[in-house]
């Protein structure tokens, strides 16, 4: 029936959660959230891109979402483990996000925004650059790595959390950045080896637990380890909650 | 390189995100979530699923996740807002949102639980039950049907959001439950037709804001309305929290 149709429907783009408010389009902060598809073994872990959105909204952020136009590496079938034979494309799946509210990466103008935010997960290291097989060697998508720049260079603060900042340690050398510990502490940081690459690559890794974050303030890079850490989810949502009120406080 | 490659499957399954703690398994109470595929168009709503788990994580709740294991009854295109030519299994889906650790819902326990949640999304409308195609005449997927009267049965406490509680009123008619208002106040409840329609099955709807849950003590069962409201995502959050904090008190 109409009413039905109505129903499935009504959520359809555009279907910002903030609807407009005099006071919070006065003040919020433009934040823009860049994804890398929507899974944590082939795109954005999700439980931190929400984290991420649940706190820029308490903080009165403006936010638009976007992800790059490209095809993913691969689709990992996340109840076996093991690549599944599929194409799946990084935008159109990061749109499940963002419920539809997103646009392609290569759109996003700086001049629009106060500050950007990369959530973690396999995605960003296999879609946003090439990471999870090249390792420090990685290349950088071109509209990331453009879209980082600027943002840097207009002095506006980045965000990033988990594997992300393995981003701003590659296009930003000698910046200062956390994954986490450097040592796989009590068994909670078995990817403690990113700390080393990320000196390698001439940066400076800060050891931190998973509720801190830590402030590059020369670059304006806000960086927290998320699910780096082996940590219950509550405490990984209250960590990127300290990552989103330091990019809010330097925007 | 070795190094890349563990890097890569670190987190595959099992994942859990709750490392095992004396004092959590002897204190938290044990919840099982229901899901219905990752994606707000065509699966669990991501942000109310990541809600509500962050929610019973900060509770200590010990948390496993389910799902049934069918092919999703459409695949939307979350970009483009329209059916995608695919198909897509609910549970290897779901298994996005849970990292890879989850279990088919028919293998389900009902004596290994102490309640039951169930995110909102279309998925729910759509795998779940009919309600999106039939609406009050819809038919219940026979595991959801089965899991929902044992955890009745048993007296212990269901807790729903969003759509979800149209389950509830399916199939325990004369229950309570909220999806928010029977008007569109401000604009803000597009589908308050739902009301309407859980009136019709004998049920008794209950007019709540986003920020609030009912509960209906008789029955046990703990309704929030989450994204059937057009709130700020935080509000929603905090309104999954008080639904999640009823359902860990009646367990």
């Amino acid at each position: 029936s109409n009413s039905l149709l109505k129903w499935r429907w009504a959520l359809l783009p555009p279907c910002g959660w903030m609807p407009p408010s005099a006071s919070a389009a006065a003040m919020g902060k433009r934040v823009a959230v860049v994804l890398a598809g929507c899974g944590v073994f082939d795109g954005s872990e999700i439980h931190e891109a929400s984290a991420a959105l649940v706190h820029l909204s308490r903080g009165g952020a403006e936010v638009k979402i976007f992800a790059p136009n490209i095809e993913q590496r691969d689709v990992v079938n996340h109840l076996k483990g093991s690549p599944a034979d599929e194409k799946r494309n990084v935008l159109v799946e990061s749109a499940r996000l963002a419920r539809g509210n997103i646009q392609d990466l290569a759109e996003l103008k700086v001049s629009e925004f106060d500050a950007v935010i990369f959530p973690g997960g396999f995605g960003v290291a296999k879609n946003l650059c090439s990471w999870a097989v090249d390792g420090k060697n990685c290349t950088v998508n071109e509209h990331v790595n453009s879209t980082l720049r600027a943002f840097h260079s207009a002095k506006k603060p980045i965000g990033l959390c988990c594997i992300s900042p393995v981003l701003a340690a590659k296009v930003f050398p000698g910046c200062e950045v956390t994954v986490g510990q450097d040592k796989n502490v009590d068994g909670r940081f078995p990817d403690a080896e990113t700390a080393s690459a990320i000196t390698e690559l001439g940066c400076k890794h800060i050891c931190k637990d998973v509720s801190e974050s830590h402030v590059d303030k020369a670059n304006k890079i806000v960086t927290t380890c998320a699910f780096m850490c082996k940590a219950p989810l509550h405490e990984i949502f209250d960590g990127i909650g300290t990552m989103v009120k330091e990019v809010l406080k330097l925007a």
